[in-house]
């Protein structure tokens, strides 16, 4: 496989077309944003880890029967993945407060929700990825409420896997963001990463967070906070 | 009828408690704020034109059916309602994009918005009435689900009741804001006002602003348009 035409270069990965009609070639950055991208920096070695640990987690979700745009791993910074028709739309779970929601609603840190809560917001660099409701989703046809329904219930699932995966290592997933996508037949997919950049996640016994809380809080170096994720995980039974 | 203690002197109106148990007094207040109570100022006479629209609307959809608050006009400020315990939420809906969504998705000025779009904010001075989803309503227990679901069938219900009235009269109702609260018995009523301090209107054939967005937007004096609309209702059919 080869990769030919860059399609689109994002803060995280650069997508491009490949010799294969359908299929990407994700390249996996060695970059961190903040702020929506108002905050930039590189940071070695990010892009493997992150490629390693969404390969890990991609994995861990199909063999739960959840259809998803993997395809495979090839290397260091790259997974190969089917080409989707993305759902403008930010999807968050949440299974504790945290983030802008311990700070819209001054709840108290990590209060548990159960069940999860779901956001969605509209992936609309322009409109600076406005939070959005289901009405307003489908009154401005960002999304129909059948797939809508769809992406709820297959978020609730992937929650479910990767919740009890992270618990197996000792790690409490807290919250985090997906995005999906349909396929040319029409399939709706998860697609995007599976990465601690798009996730909120604590060590069960220290207490301190394994994810780009680290940058975003600028404390410390975020990689061997990753490397341990990808090494709990990579010595977990499921996966 | 006597007023007795104030239970609570709120931007718009001060609500006193009366000598009959479960029996307050509303008093409409000649007083206009904008962005939240930052912007304040006393407009003489806006007072008694709400509690005199208000009344007339409040007795259209009790007309239609529709349980609310309202229990008579007493004075030119006063109207006698029953005392709820409210739900912490404003429901507004919307017909037509315009104000906070015309900006928020950048939509075309007055775009049809059909079916209605639905959207709730927690009241809280503290938080600024945050936008919030139906998930984090029910997670953070603001209102139960099925609160919810019979909070937004009764906006459905007066949403059909005014946009018939007011386009019997050449108004088109772009959106609104309602409060519903609990009677004792437990019943879900529509409560609050029903003013053009809290709805957009617009005149079919001018196309100009008969609300509070003349004030928003500092588009000269606000009681004679409200005074329009006033004249319309009395001579409206229905009412
Ligand atoms: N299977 C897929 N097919 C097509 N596009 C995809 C697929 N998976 C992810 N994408 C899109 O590719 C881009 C991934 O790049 P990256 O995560 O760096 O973007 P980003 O900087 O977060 O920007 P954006 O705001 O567009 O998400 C995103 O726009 C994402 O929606
Ligand atoms: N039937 C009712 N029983 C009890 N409270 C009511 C009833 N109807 C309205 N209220 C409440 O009385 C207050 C009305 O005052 P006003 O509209 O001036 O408040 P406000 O300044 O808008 O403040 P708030 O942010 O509390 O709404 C509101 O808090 C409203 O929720
Ligand atoms: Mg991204
Ligand atoms: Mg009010």
């Amino acid at each position: 496989m080869e990769k030919t035409e860059l399609l689109y270069s994002g803060k995280a990965k650069d997508m491009y077309l490949t010799d294969v009609p359908g299929v990407l070639w994700a390249a996996y950055k060695d970059q961190a944003t903040a702020l929506n991208g108002k905050q930039k920096v590189q940071i070695e070695g990010k892009g493997t880890l992150n490629r390693q640990i969404s390969g890990l987690l991609f994995e861990a979700v199909e063999a739960a029967g959840i259809p998803t745009h993997f395809i495979k791993n090839w290397d260091d910074q790259t997974m190969i993945v089917r080409q989707c028709t993305m759902v403008p739309l930010e999807v968050v779970v949440r299974n504790y407060a945290s983030g802008s929601f311990e700070r819209k609603f001054h709840t108290a840190p990590l209060l548990p929700l159960a069940p999860a809560v779901h956001e969605f917001y509209y992936k609309s660099d322009a409109l600076d990825d406005p939070f959005i409701n289901d009405e307003q989703i489908t009154a401005l046809g960002f999304a129909d409420a059948s797939t809508l329904a769809a992406t709820h219930q297959l978020a609730d699932r992937v929650n479910a896997v990767l919740t009890a995966l992270f618990a197996s290592v000792g790690i409490k997933l807290v919250d985090f963001k997906l995005e999906f996508g349909r396929l040319p037949n029409g399939r709706l997919v998860l697609a995007d990463e599976l990465s601690p950049d798009n996730m909120r996640l604590i060590d069960e016994q220290s207490g301190r967070s394994l994810d780009k809380d680290i940058f975003r809080h600028h404390e410390g170096p975020l990689t061997p906070a990753y490397q341990v994720v990808l090494d709990r995980l990579k010595g977990a039974a499921h996966v």
